[in-house]
């Protein structure tokens, strides 16, 4: 197990920062994210770390990162993709220091106050950013369990998966310009939507809003227009993942999406995590992805197939409610096509991928009932509504709701965790 | 008519550069591009007039542009983006001064041979590259004819055109990173395909490889997210036109476009003509946009309905042939949605717009035949092929075949154009 190489992640490793055994981000975790100290101050590049921010621009300055010779002010960009695109052996290097400087035994930041109090920052003062300038989006459909759903709702039993979906992974082009972070509210939009057996659409704000819980990948490094990615080489492609919730409107989607898929029923708003986890850190929470039958095409066919043990819950709370519903507790490890089968087949045509391209995995639902990743299955359509601890009932999700989404793998003792992305949704404007 | 208003779109106007009246480039056109005068030199921005090219830094730099009060080095970027950021008006003044320099009567470029040496250069001795960082691209299905024509061959005469399409701008979200422009190949993609009434896909080079006839605009100034545009202030958001070859593979779009859209069938390239010729220069050849029946709905209403009369054609060459043949003369007013519509129809969910943004009309099918726009539709299928003058048969596109696509507005003895976006077909990698 890749854990046993990489000292970065024992399990026995501790830090000088105190953090609680269910902190999403002990020394074992170490993600990247872009923050700003104050609201005055430039975004730069951070690390997470229990629940305090390390300012890396400043370790920088200081010269403590300077044997991993990287360029000059690579973590003062408002972003993180320089950096992603620098060879994976650099940027291990600096997880390395990184780590190192955090160990309970290491008195180079420990012990300097002045240099503490420069780069170490309590995460609730900051203010966070979008992590990356997202290049391409692309949202795939892998988990067999929602297609199947989806399809049973729409299709009936006997066609509920496409006779395309267990040969390849579904996938198709989402919007960039309008993935933002955690905390940033979301405003119910309009659109055409047609009621059962009427001649003509009506226009105004979606009835049916939606979440969907999936998780994404960010290309580290591209590839070369017109040269496939080779699925063996698709995970070294991967710089780290975050949480997603791709924001669906059931009733312009159902409406839009023959034939073209859906459009402006996912184009308003889609919101991540705003700390971006490595491989690296993921590494120790690796397991055997699912078994496929039929077994893939030789381009999608891996010597190394792998997928994540992350934990995923969605809970629910209404406007005025102190308490939420848990809606759903699912798994990355549900999906039936891997990350590498996603790149791989996304590339094989020879479509260029570029750092930053964001690849999302489409919803992540599980087996059993409970573990349905969006509204649409949990009530079955709106058929089986649940009901909210403050008594309101919820088909679909009301003006005012908060979705918040957390991901985290289970270590002995210690999690290695995504934090969470936690949106307000808000009434929609009055366009007259 | 706004020509009489803008004195740079006058009929009557003539420039010291000579041109022929059939030139798609006279005094009135100027449109905008990004070109290197040597292999060395770094891209800056050009303006096309005749077989020369207009370099925009170096007038900048000899104060020749300074009354537009631009920002400092605007035109040494190697992208148009920061130019068509800039409020109308100011865009409006640098084509005003870059008119007048080139005037018959005006001397102080005409006269000036060592700032003529600098600044103009013949087109064919530069290298041209992509004018445009483009953001987000999403491709429409905006040509009624089209759409029928699909729709006959794929589900029948009675179902031709599905319920929505009458009603919205059907469109889809497109990979933006695979867009390139004129001159570059395209390598025939790789993909999944099914053989009829097969059970298993296989996987290969594709084997129905087609054009697609489009044009595109781009977006000038953005909206903020949650801000729909409203109809009647769309147009103004947009910057200028493009040809657009929409390269699909049709074997393997049949196989993978259910329930989500075309993926890998569209996502290895897309090919631009390099010249973005601006609304300005377009405005004496408005038309009113044909009827639309049934009315569309409020967000979709138009005070004034225009589209463009801009002559299109396509031309298919096989490697070694001399001669090409003409499959297609089709004309951009046959669209039946608008770009102000597909504007707002984008963004009236909140979707964000932004500057960059290219937003495709979809394959430009005439009523007639001759006016199809894909091979698709031209042979219908493939049970009709063309024979091009060599004696070649063609079905779909073959290894080595050059696609060109050109587009002009015919004035009264003068032309407004595009140029071309004239594209070769290479064969499949070998991917063992």
């Amino acid at each position: 197990m890749a854990s046993s190489i990489d000292p970065t992640c024992d399990p026995t490793l501790k830090s000088f920062i105190p953090v609680d055994s269910d902190t999403h981000f002990p020394i074992q975790n170490l993600p990247y994210g872009i923050f700003s100290p104050t609201r005055r101050e430039d975004p730069r590049f951070g690390v997470r770390i229990g629940d305090q921010v390390l300012d890396l621009a400043v370790l920088q300055d200081c010269g403590l990162l300077d044997s991993a010779s990287l360029p000059d002010g690579i973590f003062s960009y408002p972003v993180l993709n320089p950096f992603m695109e620098l060879p994976k052996e650099q940027r291990r290097a600096v997880r390395l220091l990184v780590s190192g400087l955090l160990r309970e035994e290491e008195p180079t930041l420990r012990d300097n106050l002045n240099l503490r109090q420069r780069a170490l920052l309590p995460a609730d003062s900051v203010t966070m950013h979008m992590p990356v300038a997202v290049r391409d989006y692309t949202d795939f459909y892998s988990s067999k369990e929602h297609a199947t759903n989806v399809g049973i709702m729409f299709r009936g039993k006997e066609n509920a998966l496409m006779p395309n979906w267990l040969q390849l992974p579904v996938g198709y082009h989402g919007r960039a310009s309008s993935i933002g972070i955690s905390g940033e509210d979301v405003i119910r939009p309009h659109g055409q939507t047609i009621a059962p057996d009427a001649e003509f659409s009506t226009f105004g704000p979606s009835r049916l809003m939606d979440f969907e819980l999936e998780m994404g990948f960010f290309v580290g490094s591209g590839s070369e227009q017109g040269k496939p990615i080779p699925i063996n080489q698709a995970a070294d492609k991967i710089f780290g993942m975050v949480l997603v919730n791709d924001w669906s409107a059931r009733d312009i989607q159902k409406w839009e999406y023959q034939p073209l898929g859906p459009f402006n029923s996912k184009n308003f708003a889609t919101h991540i995590s705003p700390w971006v986890v490595t491989m690296d850190a993921l590494e120790p929470f690796r397991l055997e992805a699912p078994a496929q039958d039929p077994e893939p095409l030789a381009y999608l066919r891996e010597n190394d197939r792998h997928t994540f043990d992350i934990n995923l819950e969605v809970e629910i709370t209404a406007e005025g409610d102190d308490e939420g519903l848990k809606v759903c507790a699912s798994n990355f490890k549900h999906l039936y096509w891997t990350m590498a089968q996603q790149l791989a087949h996304h590339s094989v045509t020879g479509c260029n991928m570029s750092s930053g391209d964001m690849l999302a995995s489409g919803t992540i639902s599980g087996p059993d009932k409970g573990s349905f990743g969006s509204m649409l299955e949990i009530t079955w359509r709106g058929t089986e509504p649940v009901i909210l601890p403050g008594g309101k009932e919820r088909k679909f999700l009301a003006d005012g709701d908060t979705v918040a989404m957390s991901g985290w793998c289970q270590g002995d003792g210690y999690r290695v965790g995504f934090g969470e992305v936690a949106n307000k949704i808000l009434p929609a404007l009055d366009l007259l």
